[in-house]
């Protein structure tokens, strides 16, 4: 990027000047050492540990990075943990250990009602990717949404219906003070019968005790999880242990290098030549 | 279907003189006394069991299931088996079995050549939603195709580079004459180093005991099976007992009913229009 100085920040040195940061969990002391700071670029899409930071001047504009290869992501990661019950290949792993030929009655894509908290860029190629397969796809978000083979419910009011007619959960939500929480066991047991749960939103959007509760009383199937209130997940959760949850290690979607380069480089571009950028943060919607 | 005499075959009775019937893996008896069949809708994508009946007079027309949502179900089995490897969703599971934090870097899609063997109607269904994905796909089949996002391999000689550029490997092809066994030791030595093969074509196109010997020196990484020489699949067979080979009991796409009924219904009536019919299988080809 002919032009820009780009340094890495020392905290033991003289302030840099910097602009613009590009950071991943800073510690409060860089906002008192870099006064010139009036843009975040923040290295993932989820702001809410940045939106805690009561150091950051209410000035600096914080910036999301927006999709840069984790929509496509998260995609597969739905479409995986739904044909894994979906399509019984969690059954055909047992029956192999028993060296089973098992000719059980296929399920239909119809049995599989599916929706997708949160419709944002990410939210949105989940759900249309699961309906590109043939599933009944339905969404929930804060206004409504218009995407093809997606029925879209829109705003507190509308969550009962959603979770009604939905099977297998995926929640792709920010994590806001309105979402705290909101996979709990009052939201959950409204689902439809034999339900799966994807958690790759935030740890914070499920109480976890309702989930195990709700598991050991048979009130719902399973659940695919890969964020978590503590991360490391610690030892000895019952998530662990628990055959019917699926545990993988906060890897739904990565950052990808190549990817957030290009997209920070070209929004840094575009601040040069005083032009709008997308993906700003609205602080007080919290994402 | 108003018009239409439907009735089940009674071998023990006289000749119902129907001019079409359904079938699946039917007896030599049913074209001794049914002498008047025109056409044989196979309930299946795969006529190479009726090919081998002499018992079939040449002039009757075999028409195969086109699609009748096969094409999606074989789509979900080859990205599931892709995303297992691909995206570690295999070591995850391993890990959770010891409480790990598996924090390991993962992959790009890039890493994954794609190549489908056999580009027919499920095929180009698999080629395509695979390159959706971002995965490199290509795809060999005896002339060229033109689907977008798929680089196409034709015929015998492009057989080597397109092995040569392929890591995961999915064998969709029709078993004829030429396709019986060319999943060999000879092929599947000539893919990318950590290949993986998928085959959801015949268990005939694969030797078993060549990919027995690869797996035992580590010439290749996994393989996940839906069809096999004998199915059931033997309960002492090798494949059930070796973690890096997935076998499912020839599930990868059911024939379903009711969009069965529909295409087959559809082409009765345009046959009795005297409409031409697409499905019909060209004996001299095998499918």
């Amino acid at each position: 990027m002919p032009g820009c100085r780009i340094s890495v920040w020392n905290p033991d040195g003289p302030p840099s000047g910097a602009e613009a940061a590009l950071v991943w969990k800073p510690p409060a002391e860089l906002f008192k050492h870099e006064t010139g700071l009036t843009t975040l670029f923040n290295l993932g899409a989820g702001v809410d540990a940045l939106l805690k930071m009561p150091e950051i001047p209410p000035q600096v504009r914080i910036v999301r990075l927006e999709d840069a290869g984790m929509a496509v992501q998260m995609a597969e990661y739905a479409l995986y943990a739904l044909l894994r019950v979906s399509r019984d290949f969690e059954a055909f792993d047992h029956a192999q250990a028993r060296q089973h030929w098992d000719t059980r009655e296929g399920s239909r894509q119809a049995d599989w009602p599916v929706g997708v908290l949160g419709l944002g860029q990410v939210g949105a190629r989940v759900a249309q990717t699961l309906a590109e397969f043939g599933y009944p796809v339905a969404g929930w978000s804060r206004s409504p949404r218009d995407i093809p083979g997606v029925e879209s419910f829109a705003g507190e009011a509308a969550l009962p219906a959603f979770l009604a007619r939905t099977r297998f959960l995926v929640n792709v939500l920010p994590l806001t003070p309105d979402t705290i929480g909101i996979l709990n066991r009052d939201t959950l047991s409204q689902l439809l019968p034999h339900a799966h749960l994807v958690n790759v939103g935030r740890g914070e959007h499920l109480v976890e005790d309702d989930l195990v509760q709700m598991l050991e009383e048979g009130e719902i199937d399973g659940a695919t999880l890969d964020v978590f209130h503590t991360e490391p997940l610690p030892k000895d959760h019952a998530f662990w242990r628990d055959a019917r949850v699926h545990v993988t290690p906060h890897i739904a979607a990565r950052t990808l290098r190549d990817e957030s380069i290009r997209q920070i480089a070209g929004k840094v571009e575009q601040l040069r030549r005083g032009e709008a950028i997308t993906g700003v943060v609205d602080r007080s919607r919290g994402y």
